[in-house]
């Protein structure tokens, strides 16, 4: 049994087509997991809906809460890309040892045609299932343990560090 | 270093507009791994493009002999969904002690707006590179030990044995 | 006002994923319409569902007979491309005068990212508004009067006689 | 013989997957007439890639002098929605006697899934083909003249007035 937290991010954003502008509105996970035609046992609970860089303290103390607090042992995490790995050293500090935590996201929203939103799903949440305790990061088809991987803001790829 | 085998499937049928039958060009896999930003080290090889339910003994063998050859120790098929499982079977007695080999497929082409690909894609390639040594069928975002499932098709869906 | 008459075609094929074969459910005209924000007076009737190379001289009839009852002046057809000049030259000899009807259909089902239904379906729904009474395929971003148009086989495309 | 103007507008925005923000780089008009198949002799001229929102009197102006240049006496503009209308009204001083000219847009981008711009284009190149002089609104599935038509803001519907 997987526990799906979704906290916003480029992954779900959409366009406003009155205001012209991205916004959230309802969670995409569903409809993904469906597509994807995925029998994992999953549940989805959304914490927050918000962009990563406007990701505070706070915000960071709640999701690392609910991970804790999770009866599951396996969690996935969708978060925007810029401060994905700030919440994992967040998450890493509490729950590292006992779960397995996978976070992951999208570098263009799911509701546009080029993005890679379904791909990076698949990958996490094969990820989740196969790793070890620990906290990871899984973009780009790889999965980076937290303390070893950076955002490239020049190329929007993660890579090892 | 991933090896990725291209068999044809469902994955990679296109529609012929000229004669309205769903027919094999050229792979979607580059496509798909750009889409999914992919930086997994990968090479792609075409092995055959062929409906699963069409392939023979012949085919089957030439799938295990280049697993065998390979040089990766890492090794992902695409593969149709309906004898997926026997070629599963047929590298298992080969090549599954000592390589991680993980086939997947489609349930809807990738060229269909609602296709399974890219999902299964993300999750193929991320249990290959996470599993110890053996052959895995990864479908609905599950992966399973060759011997060990089959495909329901009644439902479409692969399951547990 | 207008009259759509959905008869099938191309148009709205769907992937059978259980069976790998392409066929009827429901039609598309409905979604198509909301994506295109349609603001057109439209009422929507399922004729048929079939493939244009299957239809007989009774089907023909019944379409030129709805074509004759409805109170519309304005209709548009959904059709399979393949025959599609055969049924407006049988609405011709009945509707031609006192009706605008125009034929439209897709190369691709709109179920592919890569269709040319929407465009086509607003093409269409634009000459059969603007056009004087006559029998019309709209196809290509054009639109010829009946006895003035053949589908190129070789290369799928509508052309001028 | 059609010449289409670019302008730009929510049609040709695309989602800059480095910033995060929404923006201009080539028109996908090309790309759009490829997959509706169109065959209609027509020929691409960028003149602008702006928000409508942003849209000056001397772009207005710039647009109005090649619309009464143009060799051609059908045109089509792809433009913003926002001050769609207000073009118009400085086209209709000008060119509206002796060309017939529609403007078009979309209230999605066309790199969205959803968006409404491939059936917005076929609509409007249809009106341009089928319509005697004038300028033209063409939203909604519907073609309005430049004086009769508002676009409302709470809807974000183009209506009659």
């Amino acid at each position: 049994m997987i526990r799906i937290f979704v906290t916003g991010g480029t992954f779900d954003k959409e366009y406003n087509e009155l205001t012209g502008a991205l916004a959230f509105k309802e969670t995409h996970l569903p409809e993904m997991l469906r597509l994807g035609r995925s029998r994992v046992d999953a549940s989805i609970t959304t914490l927050m809906m918000i962009d990563s860089l406007e990701m505070t303290d706070a915000d960071r103390a709640l999701i690392v809460g609910h991970c804790r607090q999770a009866a599951e042992a396996r969690i996935l995490i969708t978060h925007g890309t810029d401060t994905m790995v700030d919440t994992a050293r967040a998450l890493a500090a509490d729950c590292g040892r006992t779960k397995t935590v996978v976070l992951t996201g999208a570098m263009i929203p799911y509701a546009f045609g080029s993005s890679d939103g379904l791909f990076n799903l698949g990958s996490a949440l094969s990820f989740v299932q196969a790793l070890p305790p620990g906290v990871y990061v899984a973009m780009n088809g790889r999965c980076f343990e937290w303390d070893k991987v950076r955002k490239n803001r020049e190329t929007g790829v993660f890579e090892a560090i």
